[in-house]
C-alpha cells in the first residue's frame, strides 16, 4: 500500500501537469490558481486508497483521482462566490482576485474537466464510475442550497441538519472510495460498503468540526475559535441548544443570537454562548453522535470480504483524522 | 425521416417529464422553468436527425438529445448571470426571478443532469459521445469568455471574433450532429463531415443573426432593429466597419460608439452607423462570408457516403433556416 503522503505528492503533480489550452487566460489561470490553493487532497488519497485495498493499481486509478479533486475545487469555486468569502487558504478567492463573472465560468470549466478526467477508467468500470459520480455531483448542489436555505429559515431540525452535511460534504467522501473500489473490480457489495465506511466517516469528520469551532485549543488547531457561534451558523451545537434549553436561557441565547453584535463584544458573545452550550451538554451530545457515525463507518468497513490487514490504511487514516482530545 | 416538428414535440415531452428530486425546492424549480421557458429545440433535433440519417432509431439517442438542450440551457442560465440579463423569452432571467446564487447553483445541477443524460447512448458509442461533449464543453466556455475579454477590448480582428463564435456558439451545433451520427455507428469521418456541416451552418447563422439585428424588417423578424449598434456590440459588421473604415468617416464612427446617448438620440445613432455600414458595404461582405461559410457546410453534408436522398431533410432544415431575403 502507498503511503497517504505519498498520493498527495502524486495527486499534486497531476494536478500541476494538467493541460489547458494557452487562451483565454481569462479563463484557464484562475483555475490553475485554484489547483495550486493547495490542501489535504483527501478525495482522491482515499479514491486511490480503495483502488490499492482491492488490489488495484494506482495508475488506473490516478485520472479519476485527479477528476475528484478537480471536481471538488470546483464546488469550493462555486461555493466562494455565493458565500461571498473573500479568502481561501489564507489567499483570495478568485471571485475577489478576478471577478464573479470569471469565477463562475472558471467553475464550470473546471467541472468539464473533472467529467474529462473521471471517464479515464477501465471500460468495466465505466458506467459504474460514472453513475456514483452523477448521483453524488447532484447531491453536493442540493447540500449547498440546503446550507443556504437553512441560513434563511428559523427552525432546523437536526435531521435536517445531518441530511444536509450528508450531502453537501459526506457523500463525496463515499464516492471517492467507491470509485476507486469499481476501478479495482471490487464487488458491488463491497464497493457499497467502502461507500458507507466514507459517508459516515465524512459525517462524523464535520460534527468534529462544529465542535472544534468552539471548543478547540485556537493555537493547536490555527483556527479562530468562535467563528460558528459569531455568525450564528446553524451547527449541530447551535440547533441543539435551540432544541434543548428552555424558559430564560432559551431567551439570553436567542438574545445573542438576534442582537447585532459590534467587535467589543464578540468575545462576550462567544464566552455567553459557550456557557449556554456547557450548561446543555451539548458538547457532549455531539460528540456521541460523532462516536455513533465512527462506529457505523468501522462496521462497514469490517464487512468488506478482504484481508483485514488490507484495510489497516484505511483503518489508519480514519483514526489520524479524528481528533478525541482537543 | 421524422419530422423536425415531431421531434421537437417528442423533446418537449421528455423535458417535461425530466426526473428531479422533490427537494430543495429553491434548487429544482428554477431548472424546471428555465427548461419550460421554450426554444427551437435545434440542437436536439439536429443530434436527433443526425441518428436518423445513418439508420439509427430516435429512441437510442432521445436521451442525449434531450442531454444536449439541459446543457444549452444550463449555459444560457450561466450567460443571463455573467451578461446581467433581466428577460429570457419576454420571462424573467433565473437570476432576476430568484437570486444569482440560487442561479449559480441551478446551472451547475443542470451540467450534472445534462452529463447523467448523455451516457445513455449505446455501449459502443459511450466514449466517443463523451469525448466530443465534453471538448464541446470546454469550447462554450472559451467562447464565452472570449466574448466577455472582447467587450473590454479595444481591437478585435476578425478572425478572433469568427473564433469566438465557432466556440461560443456552432461548436454545439456540430456536436448535436456528430453524437447523432456516433449512436448510428456512423464511420470517423462521416460523423466528422456531419461536424463540419454543423459547426459552419452554425458560423453562417450567427453572420445572419449579425445583419439580420441592423437590416431585418423589425416587424417580420419581431426584434428591435439597431440594438448590436445601440450597445456597440463587436459584431462582424462593426469589426469590419472598424477595420476598413478611414478619416472622417472612422472618426464619426468612433465618436458614435464613445459618446454616451440619450434615448432621444439613440434613433439617430442607428441611423447614422447604418450609413457608415452601407458606405463601406460591410452588410455584402458579411453576407459574402456567410454564403462561404454556407457553401463549407453543404460541401461537408455532401461528403457523407450515403444516399444524397436521405440528407434531403438536413438539407431542408439548414436552408429554412438561412434568410436571404430581409
Amino acid at each position: 500500500m502507498t503511503s497517504p503522503a505519498r498520493l498527495q505528492e502524486l495527486i499534486g503533480k497531476q494536478l500541476q501537469d494538467l493541460n489547458f489550452q494557452a487562451e483565454p487566460t481569462t479563463l484557464y489561470e484562475p483555475i490553475r490558481y485554484m489547483l495550486a490553493l493547495g490542501g489535504k487532497r483527501m478525495r482522491p488519497v482515499l479514491l486511490l486508497m480503495g483502488t490499492e485495498l482491492f488490489g488495484g493499481n494506482i495508475d488506473a486509478g490516478i485520472s479519476a483521482a485527479t477528476g475528484i479533486e478537480v471536481f471538488h475545487n470546483f464546488t469550493l469555486l462555486h461555493d466562494d462566490i455565493m458565500d461571498n468569502a473573500p479568502l481561501r487558504r489564507t489567499k483570495q478567492t478568485v471571485h475577489n482576485k478576478w471577478n464573479a463573472n470569471i469565477a463562475i465560468l472558471s467553475g464550470d470549466a473546471m467541472f468539464v474537466k473533472s467529467c474529462e478526467l473521471m471517464m479515464q477508467v477501465p471500460n468495466t468500470a465505466l458506467r459504474d464510475v460514472l453513475d456514483i459520480f452523477h448521483k453524488t455531483a447532484l447531491e453536493v448542489c442540493e447540500g449547498q442550497q440546503f446550507d443556504m436555505d437553512f441560513e434563511k429559515e428559523s427552525i432546523v431540525t437536526i435531521d435536517s441538519y445531518l441530511n444536509m452535511i450528508r450531502l453537501k460534504t459526506a457523500v463525496l467522501l463515499g464516492c471517492s472510495l467507491k470509485i476507486g473500489a469499481l476501478i479495482a473490480n471490487a464487488s458491488k457489495e463491497d464497493a457499497q460498503h467502502l461507500y458507507d465506511f466514507g459517508v459516515n466517516l465524512g459525517l462524523a469528520f464535520q460534527l468534529q468540526d462544529d465542535v472544534l469551532d468552539v471548543y478547540a485549543n485556537a493555537e493547536k488547531f490555527g483556527k479562530q475559535v468562535g467563528g460558528d457561534i459569531l455568525s450564528n451558523k446553524k451547527t449541530y451545537l447551535l440547533l441543539t441548544a435551540l432544541n434543548q434549553s428552555t424558559g430564560v436561557i432559551k431567551e439570553e441565547l436567542l438574545q445573542w443570537i438576534y442582537q447585532p453584535i459590534s467587535d467589543d463584544h464578540s468575545a462576550a458573545k462567544v464566552e455567553a454562548v459557550t456557557r449556554i452550550y456547557n450548561s446543555l451538554g451539548v458538547r457532549e451530545q455531539a460528540q456521541q453522535r460523532m462516536e455513533l457515525f465512527y462506529k457505523d463507518a468501522f462496521l462497514h468497513l469490517s464487512k468488506i470480504l478482504i484481508d483485514s490487514s488490507k484495510k489497516e490504511p484505511l483503518r489508519l487514516l480514519a483514526e489520524s483524522l479524528l481528533v478525541r482530545e482537543v
